[in-house]
């Protein structure tokens, strides 16, 4: 067949010959123990392993000899919304043996990162004036996609695991001002800004509650392969860490499972992300649901961002078939390995820093989980005499990127006169000007703006992208301001 | 100032350590009248010279020693949704050095392709319900990205430049069911479908009514540096050609403006893309405005694509930066003129077809162009004779990649009976089985779904991508279907 009805530019004028790069072996990082008992100085040794790195060599052409191979060709003209076939193929396969959903015609299809992903749901998915099920602290990009649609936060209060099943039931029994919310955006791994997890129970259990209410359920996970498992206080972590790489299924065993795994009705859409797990910049993610919303998620790609970019799509494509499936497993298992030595690091330097305590039930806002509660003495009114003063309380997160601490401002002379929410502020200008940036837990409320957050005093701490010495730095930083801040103000 | 506010991935975990290419040089491609008068076989020149490129190495690296340089780690990191610095400031003097738009302070920034850019453009300047002024034909896609926030296409008469002036103040004066449209969606040089070329004139008009009823113009400029000039019939041609490249200056001047340099008062959105002219996979563009819109649709950015992908940002900013300005303007002159090789060799095949003589100005559909009537002697009843019959015509483009042909079914025997919609129908139907795919006009209509077209009976015929002997064949075979389809059917 001779096509002359699309307007598409021929390669000839393509101007790249080939793209080339060297890619990072699939095992650059371990999977094993060991740095993870040289404690507050693995930095050094971080600092050093990281000059070198081994890679390999891979190289796309413009022309393809193999019609299955990848090429300039295809991938840098009009293509595909739903991607290339070969990247199709791949990410078809790995949500199968991934996520397991329990239905054989599930589809997936590729977009361009998961923010737009979920705009697409949003636009597919609901009418204007509706509301969404969100967790009561949430990602606001999320919130933000959706208010110009004129679609609202529906918050649901929460615990250790992220959404709290009992509150979501309630919510949904209340009578609703318009329509009762029927669809719910979720971030059930290592949550923004939380870190909370949802483990299996939870999740059979919100599941079902919106199989009776008839909620789609949107799950936003972009942390899961950060899964970094309990965090053990030093001295005892040695002999808690494996020595040995785990296999394939035992380590996909050792996840938390996705909302798919329990599909029986197709109600999920699964927004997966390379963010994470291979680049922030390289825009692109899939989607896995049932065909009926994979059809008409295509339809709005089509009409928007249509296919993700070719550069990104042939780059991360040739590397992914390089690696094969086990090989990118591989690279998720060592990916995981750096997470769970970031996260310990920092809530090592914490542990060190501060008088560290369990929280009493009283006190845990997060039931369910350990909670550390962090204390300092602080010079009273009573000259030479300090107070041990509660500063802050956190869940030493089990995935993902961030710390979710709250500050116990009630331990704060000025509490009754400034308030709490004005007391995060401040605070947060003194790190600030002190030289620590955080992320204040107010802009992560999704209560209606005006209403003031269920519990404020929180900042969201990452401690996904600094260098060991500046995550030590910081707590150093939040130690000197925090004890100055309790003493006068 | 320690940053531990950001969900961002380090870049040691980002699996490439540089990236490579080898890209075209910038005169890849003759500027001249070179291989213009080698009429039908140029086809045969071309298969020769496209075997072999010049190219010369470009390379990204991971970390860049020099800051203002571009690398990976920033580059594949989460970025502002208005794109990577060195690329903003690429476009910025771009548009001001080949638009010329009358005021300092515009601004740019990098959108996804025009596609999302029509799409963000929607979102935020439209309300549910409300009109766009579209030409009545027009790229289907951008009514459909419309069409889900209940916003319908306001069809405006065409003539030979595109949207008439004159229609669009009638269409304006007239009372609107709900608010007058304040918007208009336009693609003015090449035009989609019909390959219409606005003039400065036109513009202008089109301009002073938009400021007299406040209209904001979106132009949706894809095909601009694809201005191949006036078609010129083989024998006239090689006198007519230039024998030496045109200077920077010049070439800017000899194409026609964009409504940015008309615009005193802001009132213009301007969508250019790299899709045409380095690759539709780069899925990269820019929207050139006043700043007050430039914010929103930076926020509207934020929240939806995020940033453009970072392998094309980088890949395609490293080429630019290596050709700079004048070597980008090189590139752009050269592809106009293979352009114009690609529509003159189509308009040739056509021409040495069919008989061709000039529409007297009664049949001529698009006022003020010249308009070419193509017939054949058809076999009629009575044997041994034949009958001059009239099977289209169509305006020789000045400018992209489509010729708009207009089907004389008023000739056909079964007109009366069938009606032109269901023979523009049947004749698609024929032509794909003869082995050739066109675009079916009706696809292209701007009337509202189940109104009909004001005058159907179109095909959109794209002379961009297929090789020139599949052109030659195209013609072949749309001659031995036109006259098997006119004779019997």
């Amino acid at each position: 067949m001779l096509s002359l009805a699309g307007g598409t530019p021929s390669p000839v004028y393509f101007p790249f010959d080939n793209l080339k790069a060297d890619a990072l072996v699939c095992d650059s990082f371990s999977t094993t123990a060991r740095t993870q008992n040289k404690g507050a100085l693995s930095w050094l040794w971080d600092l050093f392993s990281n000059t070198q790195v081994s890679t390999t060599p891979i190289s796309i052409p413009k022309y393809a000899e193999n019609p299955n191979e990848i090429d300039l060709a295809v991938s840098l003209q009009y293509g595909l919304a739903r991607g290339i076939p070969q990247l199709q193929k791949f990410v078809q396969e790995f949500s199968r043996k991934v996520y397991k959903p329990p239905y054989d015609n599930f589809a997936t299809l590729l977009h361009t990162g998961n923010t737009v992903g979920w705009m697409k749901a949003v636009t597919t998915f609901c009418n204007p004036g509706e509301g969404v099920l969100t967790s009561e602290w949430t990602y606001p990009s999320a919130i933000a996609t959706m208010a110009p649609c004129g679609i609202r936060a529906v918050p649901v209060s929460m615990d250790g695991q992220g959404m709290s099943s009992n509150a979501l039931r309630e919510v949904l029994a209340e009578p609703h001002p318009i329509l009762r919310p029927h669809v719910m955006y979720c971030v059930p791994v290592g949550q923004n800004p939380t870190g909370a997890t949802m483990q299996m129970q939870r999740k059979k259990e919100i599941y079902d509650i919106c199989v009776e209410f008839d909620i789609i359920i949107v799950e936003d996970d972009p942390y899961y392969f950060l899964q970094e498992g309990p965090y053990i206080l030093p001295y005892q972590r040695a002999s808690a860490l494996k020595e040995s790489e785990p296999g394939d299924e035992e380590y996909l065993r050792s996840l938390a499972p996705s909302f798919l795994a329990f599909d029986y009705q197709g109600r999920v859409v699964r927004l997966d992300t390379f963010s994470k797990t291979i680049a922030p910049g390289s825009r692109l993610g899939w989607f896995t649901c049932n065909p009926l919303f994979a059809e008409r998620l295509e339809r709005q790609s089509e009409t928007s961002t249509q296919a993700p970019c070719g550069f990104g799509q042939s780059l991360v494509t040739k590397l992914l078939l390089d690696w094969k499936f086990t090989g990118y497993l591989r690279w998720l298992k060592g990916l995981g390995v750096e997470y769970r030595r970031r996260r310990d690091f920092f809530i090592d330097c914490i542990v060190e820093t501060f008088h560290i305590e369990l929280a009493p039930p009283s006190q845990n806002m997060f039931h369910g989980s350990e909670m550390y509660l962090a204390s300092a003495f602080i010079p009273s009114s009573v000259p030479d005499k300090c107070i041990k003063t509660h500063l802050f309380s956190f869940v030493p997160p089990t995935s993902g990127m961030f710390v979710w601490l709250k500050l116990h401002f009630d331990s704060h002379p000025k509490v009754g006169e400034l308030g709490h929410k004005t007391l995060e502020m401040k605070l947060w200008v003194e790190l600030a000007e002190a030289g620590l940036l955080v992320g204040p837990g107010s802009m992560f409320s999704a209560n209606p703006s005006g209403a003031s957050p269920s519990d404020p005093g929180h900042f969201r701490i990452s401690f996904s992208y600094a260098e060991f010495k500046d995550l030590r730095k910081a707590v150093e930083i939040l130690d000197r301001v925090l004890k100055k801040f309790y003493r006068d103000l």
